[in-house]
């Protein structure tokens, strides 16, 4: 979408780096948007990756007419763990990034403010925007995909922890005689309910359940897994149901640990839609029987997926760009 | 001790309302302590109860030699849920207070303005003072007596929650199918490392074992049941390894949430001491292995004990009137 801008207008970048593309969204103060863009991210190394990033703003302000003098902040959401104070990020490894300082770098290349943090929190910030008007001061973004993570807005506030590690839900320790996790612990909650462990579940069910849709499809994927659930596969929906009870519990903790109002699930594996969201709430329901304390605390409405079309990333990206220079 | 204060000087009261006694504590703005005093806590009615702490305030005062006039706030920390702001208790139920409006009414009968907080929290705030000038900015009070909750102190500020039941962690489900919780749930924390939990354990594993030193002593107190596991008796140590590994998984959860840099632990079933912590932190340095975030995240000296001989209760509440009165 192109537009003729105004020359008084204030403009915002966002910008979503994931490990295979890179979105941009343009927007003016009023959150409007004026164009958006997605490229390849160049994974040759490090530098090239930010040089990827530039071309891809410069291209996005072209097309809008926009030159960049006219942008007040551009935002950027980056998956992995980021110092937001110094720009830094720390540790991106779908990026090769290490302690690479992403924010000076930008906001030199560009000569405009760059503002860098984890991708989950921005998700989080886009969501209290949409969701403050209703008197919602405290949240969790849960992003379930290749791992399990949570944002959290709390009192109207991002949080982030002492290392900026808080959230970090996809390494609770579920079971400990459990399968090990890629961050070389046992049983944390990723072995169970992220993307890759669903997936490598459904492809040891239809090994052994040669009866089940899913031996028809190896590899099995996790969208799979969902889809023959939606079918009926009764091997399939078992797996969904210990899926859901998981995060039902894991889900369950965050309630009971940060008394948040309303938590948003996204990411990968939330593209189930229903047929992931409903074992979560069975869940929930059984856990609020019995439990006066449960009944107060859990309610299913406070579970809603968020919008698979809506490019979080981009404009939470947008959003923290803007919400920095209004606290400037 | 009693102390001839100057006139200029500034007095708050700590309050530490429980269900069996009512202690407080008289400090100057330097948190200097010039008096304090203990009584039993009148369960008559919830009146009866409001009489006896302003009976003790007063005692308090008169001891010191300070006219009301001279005190600029007074503090509660109260066993069970507060609204802070109004200053209503909305469950206490060890008080029998249920809505009960007592920050008004000690304000009305004192004339001194008075705050109110769950006594979890009034703890937090505390350590809070004491290690704030070690640049730590979140932390976790984690009481363990008869239930199993947390205060949380997050980048500076008490943190309560939407409906101020942050830090519910003791019915965090741990076993789906385990023991019915008082809170009507099945396998909360508190079934497995609440006092009464280890209790009761200890007690049918007294009439199991009938060569363990808790055979000799029933009914089991959670004290002894930590007695004969510091006497090696190797029933009780199986029970206490339990409760360890239990409240070890439990603070990881906790760090992996919140990504505090302090957890205190304290209530009536750390007394036992180092015979109570041993198992959680052998628990950490188990979890810690081969898993670099874990040993990052990890660091058993972040877990620290409270001491048992100071009465956090009035003073965190002296602190928390302290604090209000400076925020005002």
């Amino acid at each position: 979408m192109t537009t003729h801008p105004q020359s008084h207008q204030k403009w915002f970048v966002g910008v979503d780096v994931g490990g295979t593309k890179i979105s941009t969204i343009l927007v003016d103060n009023d959150f409007k948007e004026h164009g958006q863009l997605t490229v390849t991210t160049d994974l040759a190394n490090p530098d090239y990756t930010l040089t990827s990033i530039i071309s891809a703003i410069e291209k996005t302000l072209a097309r809008a007419g926009v030159h960049r003098d006219e942008v007040v902040a551009i935002g950027l959401g980056v998956p992995g763990q980021v110092d937001a104070q110094s720009g830094t990020v720390t540790l991106a490894a779908n990026l090769n990034w290490y302690d690479f300082p992403a924010g000076e770098l930008l906001s030199g290349a560009l000569g405009v403010p760059c503002f860098l943090e984890n991708d989950v929190r921005v998700a989080a910030l886009e969501i209290y925007r949409h969701v403050s008007h209703e008197g919602i001061e405290s949240l969790a973004y849960v992003n379930i995909g290749t791992g399990v993570a949570a944002g959290l807005i709390l009192e109207g506030r991002l949080y982030r922890g002492a290392h900026g590690m808080a959230g970090e839900i996809g390494h609770i320790v579920i079971e400990p005689d459990g399968l090990t996790c890629k961050c070389g612990a046992r049983g944390c909650l990723e072995t169970i309910a992220a993307g890759p462990a669903i997936a490598r579940a459904g492809q040891e069910a239809a090994l052994q359940q040669t009866d089940s849709l899913l031996a028809g499809h190896t590899p099995v994927s996790t969208q799979y897994v969902y889809e023959a659930a939606q079918a009926g596969d009764r091997t399939a929906l078992e797996l969904t149901r210990r899926v859901g009870q998981t995060m039902g519990r894991a889900l369950q903790a965050l309630v009971m640990s940060y008394d948040v109002e309303r938590i948003i699930l996204g990411g990968g594996v939330t593209r189930a839609g229903d047929t992931f969201l409903q074992p979560i709430l069975e869940t929930w329901t059984n856990l609020r029987h019995g439990s006066p304390l449960a009944e107060s605390l859990l309610q299913t409405n406070m579970i809603h997926l968020s919008n698979p079309n809506q490019n979080m990333g981009a404009w939470g990206a947008a959003t923290l760009a803007n919400h920095h220079m209004r606290h400037l």
